[in-house]
């Protein structure tokens, strides 16, 4: 599998002029925003002509592994080792480059009709959380294991997720993702301007590294825990999820039916356990 | 036009037990989520066959709203004369409602290629922010008029949004839009786990009433400012557009390009001004 480089300098923020208006006063200053463009990831087996999988607005960098990444967790690939590789779209002469379309080559034949399987549930009128809970469990097996961690430990991620967030520090706009050790340590994180990217870019970079299921890690997003990003975790096998905002109702459906622990409102000195609760240790050291 | 009558006790709240550790201390009590939970939505003229136009999650509640204004937002319909009525999905005997499809039974025939040309750019390596733009500027005339709207009317506009969010205060855990006259008054508002929706069911209400091009209005929008949810606001023609967090590059470029102001990390006391700064006075009164 190979994986082209990317362009040395891809802006991941921009600048601009804007008005603050601020205790009643108006001043004029230079402002720094994320960057936003449109991705459109496609795939292709050996001899096919690429297939439009999905497009998504994203920050650019680490393209191939939100392509990787996302293509994993949807469920259209298993293992790095179908991939042979991954590139920005070539050009004819004369066009200019934009970095914002990316095929999957794939090793095998790749099938479009699993992207309406995987999506979509079009044949009657039962689509509804449970019919979208039991497509990730067909895909996935539960998280039955799982680290024990110190209540000392889920209280310091969000710092550290803080500090990694470097765009969002020049920014103010972007969410992020982190992986961690059960004993804090970071693996790795992300930031895009959609939570999904941030995710679907952590974990593709686990899985191009080939160590997914991420058994024994902890993963942190910044925003709310909704079903979409609980179900990526799930697949990545990543058994302790935590985010900074709230879990909705599927969120919890799809964590307890895939054994995922899932804390919400998550702050340095308070935290709420959704589900499988065994796996944090709330009491204070001896 | 015609839409079903919702059901009547349609939960957008859930509730469970939970172990919340607050300074070293865990205490099981109940707890309340958002309800998230897929909506499918189809579209079918005369004598077709509905199709499938997109599955999002969202939180149960104006489904009728969230289909028409999602296919207005999205440009595949553009007057509310066009829907000759809204519909959940039927059932055969014995089947179990869920209230989760809804068709958009059209009076003219449905263009499914439509889907393809509106939400893709697929044919070269030519998708980008600005292709995206131009796509939008298609489907409807940038905003040239707008209201004058004052410093502390818009320093107002969170603290009224927020007094509308029944099930963020149940929740913690909800996207919220609103929609305000110049002067501050509320005019509309929604809550849904998906930021897109609320915008789309905000819309939808406004669309469903007759009441678009929404000239004069101000859309404020609880997260960031991006790129769909300008469009959004663009293709309403609602001239000034609010967002507690940041914009994107691609939102700001998008609010330049359709002539919308653009207000970003909006406070009671202080916000930034992206773009046509023009439509707010910021002057003290005399």
């Amino acid at each position: 599998m190979s994986t082209t480089e990317r362009p040395a300098a891809r802006g991941t923020v921009g600048t601009t002029r804007v008005t603050v208006v601020e205790n009643g006063e108006a001043v004029s200053r230079r402002d720094k925003l994320a960057t936003e463009e449109p991705f459109e990831i496609r795939a292709a087996g050996p001899g096919q002509s690429p297939v439009s999988i999905a497009v998504t607005m994203r920050t650019p960098g680490a393209d191939m592994e939100l392509a990787a990444g996302f293509l994993f967790t949807e469920g259209l690939i298993s293992s790095r080792e179908e991939i042979d590789r991954i590139r920005y779209c070539g050009l004819e002469a004369g066009e200019e480059q934009d970095y914002n379309i990316v095929t999957v080559h794939l090793r095998r034949a790749f099938d479009p009709g699993l992207l309406q399987r995987n999506f979509y549930a079009t044949s009657s009128c039962g689509v509804c959380g449970k019919a979208s809970i039991d497509q990730v469990e067909v895909r996935c097996e539960p998280v039955s294991e799982g680290p024990l961690v110190e209540r000392s430990v889920i209280e310091q991620l969000v710092g550290r997720l803080r500090t990694t967030q470097r765009v969002f520090d020049q920014t103010g706009g972007l969410h992020a993702a982190g992986l961690f050790q059960p004993d804090g340590t970071l693996v790795v994180s992300r930031e895009d301007v959609g939570r999904h990217n941030a995710m679907d870019k952590l974990v593709g970079h686990e899985f191009l590294g080939g160590r997914v299921p991420a058994a024994g890690r902890i993963v942190v997003v910044s925003g709310r825990a909704s079903f979409e990003l609980v179900q990526k975790a799930a697949v990545a096998g990543i058994p302790v999820f935590c985010a900074v905002s709230a879990p909705s109702t599927l969120a919890l459906d799809a964590a307890r039916r895939l054994g995922l622990t899932l804390i919400g409102f998550l702050r340095e000195d308070r935290f709420t356990i959704y589900s499988y609760p065994e796996r944090i240790n709330v009491q204070p050291p001896p």
